[in-house]
Formats: structure tokens, sequence, C-alpha cells
């Protein structure tokens, strides 16, 4: 576990044989952990954003086929339960991937062994995304060592990609979180992530925690802070990378990659390899998750007591179109971070990283 | 009035020798007028943001200085007030050019005549606004026009840019209102407008008032937007226009525009001309005002029962930065709109303007 956290967004409780989840739709204003048991529990803690982020929606759709799987091994149930669980969002490419690992550990074996074979196939995937993304989290930190701020390095990042975002670490925070352990003074720009806040209820949450100084900014002055050189660059995740380098990613990520490209500022996307879809010619092929209008309409938050409420932004009779996700072009994005290093965002990158893949393990 | 409107935001009482101004940190939820009287009541007004919006500011302000005038119409008092107004927001230029016209118009005048020549020069440029928004709405709706949609005409705006940062019509606005008038489908794409949500509050009431078919979307989702071709043209005010045509305007503006020209799509920033600061160069000399953290760390809606409440979104201890305004730089600006007619944002189209302004009226 990361030297910076006592914490991870999902563990496996062996004494109770259940997996507990951090209940995100209650942060910051209150830390809750979930039990997840039934299929029902974990499509809901998956598609109400209990749990999110590309990485870690993975690995609970792991965990939830493994113990659809415990309780009834058939063929039968393994693609019921699939099918139930990759129903819950449609961008993030993990879950398919995530899923398909776990049917694929299980289909050659007799029903009456799967249930022990897909819950350790779900507990590899969890220990796998740790490592994964702490290599990330090296790989990105050796490009921040290559930028040469004034002062602390000004890092702006989108939503959340941090440790909520998956199990530890995080994706586009790892750098961050290895940055301030090893030294380096770093301060954080927090968008706020319009509609949900993910930036300002989840990523400042994990920074402030973490001792990482942060500033929490509208999404609409992330332009300005970029064009002032109040960044030296900015670090974002991904939900699902197209073959061609397109990132998709939380919406409002192609404004702030816009705004970079047109000063000068880096712009990374840090991602897992399981979140490229080699099938995926570019971003325009992926399907973006349209959401309730309500959070766009209405806004939650604390009340005086610190009791969690929710507040009608606008009058009635309003309507709202939620995207959730968009994509940012490869030709924008100045380089991927993977497990496996930094490459270009292009298909031939892409097709230099999947060579890798497919002749090495991660460095 | 306006055909859509039987609202303005600022109205002289004749009977009662008061100004009235929709309080529009009440909108959406309740439309109340308040009076002005005192020289604090109307700098409160206009730096809590009960008014708002560039032209807006200058008729309250000329207003605020003509009842400070009415109570002591003495060169100190003149001078004091002056101040106080000219303080009370640093952004917009019209404040300082609406208070100069009324100091200017009563200098040369015995103390004791002061008094009715002030007020009789609020009430023309109150007038002249809304004759000038009108003209900017006409000059708008022959760009419009020149626009060959598909089916309705989808319109980006930003901010609230209407009458109610006018005194009817808008600037931003004025062309759609013009255009829904004439029969021509629209509809509008309301961004949000973080942190205040003047997109939500207000811009989205004033086109539900009107019957303009809108929908509210994130700032976030502007980029996706004008990327996947759901926008004709962006409309935007201005609240400081530089002499070389960059625009400053609220937070957010520089980022619909970078997504407009990467995809495109045409840019106008409309304006009276009492927005052009002929001594600012260029749009990196404006003062950015900086307003409190609390907007963006918390926030104001209706709950059930209607009422006004305040949400805490983050945690305790988190620190913002809160700029109000940002500079679109004029390369990203298809053309200015003023009530003079259309203009390059460049230097050379600006002294073309003002040549223009020097030699007629506005046409």
């Amino acid at each position: 576990m990361s030297a910076n956290q006592e914490l991870c967004s999902l563990r496996w409780n062996a004494e109770r044989q259940v997996v507990e989840v951090i209940d995100q739709t209650l942060l910051p204003h209150s830390l809750q952990w979930c039990e997840l048991e039934s299929l029902a529990s974990y499509c809901h803690a998956i598609s109400a954003m209990q749990v999110r982020g590309a990485p870690l929606i993975g690995i609970t759709a792991a965990f939830g086929l493994a113990g659809a799987i415990a309780r009834d091994p058939s063929d039968e149930n393994l693609s019921r339960a699939s099918k139930a669980l990759l129903a819950t969002r449609p961008t993030a490419v993990n879950l398919g991937w995530a899923l398909a690992a776990v049917a694929a550990a299980v289909r050659d074996i007799e029903p009456g062994a799967r249930a022990r074979v897909a819950l350790a196939k779900a507990r590899q995937l969890r220990a796998e995304d740790i490592a994964n993304c702490s290599r990330i989290g090296e790989h990105g930190l050796a490009l921040l060592r290559g930028l040469k701020p004034d002062g602390p390095l000004n890092i702006m990042t989108h939503c959340n990609a941090g440790w909520l975002a998956t199990i530890e670490w995080g994706t586009a925070l790892a750098p961050v979180y290895k940055a301030h352990a090893a030294g380096i003074p770093v301060h954080v720009w927090v968008s706020e992530t319009r509609p949900r806040n993910q930036g300002t209820y989840l990523t400042a949450w994990e920074l402030q925690r973490a001792g990482v100084p942060c500033t929490i900014v509208t999404d609409n002055a992330c332009g300005q802070l970029l064009r002032s050189g109040a960044v030296d660059c900015v670090l974002v995740g991904s939900d699902r990378t197209a073959a061609n380098g397109d990132v998709c990613n939380k919406i409002g990520t192609y404004l702030k990659a816009l705004a970079a490209g047109a000063n000068g500022v880096p712009f990374y996307a840090l991602l897992p390899a399981s979140t490229i879809d080699w099938e995926c010619a570019g971003g325009d092929d992926i399907p973006i998750e349209n959401r309730a209008e309500s959070e766009v309409l209405a806004v939650s938050g604390a009340d005086e007591t610190g009791q969690r409420r929710e507040l009608m932004l606008a009058g009635s009779g309003h309507r709202a179109h939620n995207p959730a996700f968009d994509v940012t072009p490869a030709a924008l994005v100045t380089a991927l971070v993977t497990e496996y290093g930094s490459v270009a965002a292009s298909s031939v990158g892409l097709e230099r990283l999947r060579a890798q893949i497919s002749s090495s393990s991660p460095m």
C-alpha cells in the first residue's frame, strides 16, 4: 500500500467473505464502507456511482461476477450475471475486460470448482491494478522530473483519477503521490468537475488526506489558469482509449486539452493498458453515456449540520443534457502513460505498445 | 419594450422617485424587486450581484451617482460617490464609463441644478442601452440569417447576456429574441456557468419566459457539443473589450471560444460600444476580479419547499481560487457585434469602428 494512505477503495474481507467498498457518493462529508453481496448490490454500486473510475469499476465487476458464480456456477448464471454487470455503465472498457477475464478463467472448469477460481481471479486483478498504478506513478514521475518549474510544480487534474478511481495510487494522481513522497514540492489545481463534482468531493479530499497542497477551481477557470502560466502540466485519466490514441474521459477533459495545447502545456493521459480498446479505431466510435438530467438541474452537499441534502438549481420545467464523457483527439494528448511506460498518443505509438505488451511484462 | 417581455431589469419609479431592480440573486426561485435608495444600497446591489452584467452595472451606477448628487450635489460628494461606486467591481468598463458620463453632465453646472440633470442623464443612458441592445439584436439576427442549419438553429451561450444583464433585449440574447420573434426556429444550449450558475438561474429562466426552447448543460459539456456538430454558433457578451479585439467576459468564455475555433463554429461577442476600453491595448491588461472562494466551495439553490438554502460542496479546510472573468484572444472571435454593426475582432476592425462612432450615430 502507498506510503500516503491507510485506505483503499475496495477490500476483500476474508473473515466475512465479502467485498467492502467506500461509498463514494457520500464523500467528502462522510466516509462509509458498504458491503456488496447480491448481484443487485454490485450493479447498483456501479450504476449509482458508489464506485466509479474505470479501473475500480472493472475490479468491482470482477468481484461481482465471482460472487454470482459462488451462488450459482452454471453457464447460464455466468452469462446472466455478466450481462447484468456489463449493462451498468457503457463507456469504461475495463468493465467488459474484467468480466471477460473472470469468465475466461472459469469457462473450462467444472462448475463445482468455479467459485474459488473466480474469486482468485478477481483478487489477482485487484493486486495487478495496484501494481500497475504504482508503475504508472513511476513513469509519470519521470515525466514530472523533466519539468523545471521556478517554484512548486503546478499540476492540473480533472475529475478523480486517484486511488478512489482504482484500488490504490490512482492513475493521474499516482505521479503526484510519488512526487510528494520524493520531496518534490507539488501543488494541484483541482477542477471541480461538474456535474458530479468529483474534483471537489473526491480529488480534493484525497489530496488533503495525503498532505498534498491543492486548490479547487471551477472547470471554467481552467482555461484562464492554463493561459496565465499557472500550470506546468495537466494529468488526467482515461475511461477508454481508442487504438488511434483518442482519449475518452470525464466530460470537460477535452476543453482542458484544448487550452493546454493552445498554451504549450503538456497534457498527459495516464491509464492502465486495460482501458485501451484495441478494437476501437477512433474516439468517435466510443459510446458516450448520457446520465440523468437531475445531475445537472440539482446538486447535493452538506447542510450546516453536516447532513447530506439536495437542492434544486434550475427553476421548474427546465431540461438538461448530461453526457458523462467526452473525446479528446489524440493530437491534443502529449503522451499516454501506462504501466509499460510513456507512448505517443497515435496509431503508431499504440501499435508499439501492443507489441510491447505481447512480448513482455510491465516495467 | 421587446415583444417578448413584460419585465425589465431596472426601472425608475417616477411616482416614488426611486430605482427598482430585480434582485437577481433570488432568481429563478423567486422574482423580487428591491428599491435602491442610499449609496450603500447601490454599492451593495452591484458588489453582491443583485444586479450584474456590464451594461446593467453601468446604468445602475449612473442612477446611484444621480441619487447621491440629489442628496448632496457638492463636488466633494460627487467625487466620493463616484469612487465608492467605481470600487464595487473592477472588470466591467461600463461602470467607469457611465459614472464619467453622469459626472461630465453635471460638472459645469451649479450644484443646485445638478440633481435634475444627473437623473436625466441616467435615464438617458438607460434609454440608449435599450435602443443599442435592440440594434445589436438586429445586427446579430443578420448574422444568424446567414447560417443555414438543417433543423432549428442551435445557439450556444454562456453566463447571462440577456435582458437581465442590460435593461431590455440583452446583448448575446438579443438576436435570439429577434430570431424567435421572426419565426426562425431556435434552440439554445445554456451553459450553467459555474460558479454562480447564471446560465441555469438567469438565462434559462429568461428563455423559458420568452418561450424559446433551451437545454441546460454543464460548462464541461460544451466542448463535446461543439465537437459533435450540435452547435451552429456561439453568442456571448463582453464585460470589457480591448482595443485589439480581445474579449474579457465571464470565466469559461475562453474555453468555449477554443472549442468553437477548433471545430469551425462561428463565435460572436455582442456588446454595446460602451464596453470597449479604447485605452486598453490587449486583454491581458484588464484587471480580473477574484471573488470569494465560498462561491466555489458552497452552492445555493431551492429546497423542497422552494426556500433558498446553501450547502457546502467541499469538505472542511479546502481552499478555492475564483477568478470571475477570463480573456478570449481576438483571434478566436469571429466578429464583434455592436450597435454599429459587425466588425472584425482586431486592431484594424476596432479602429474602423472608432472612426464610425466619431462620425455617425448607431445604425
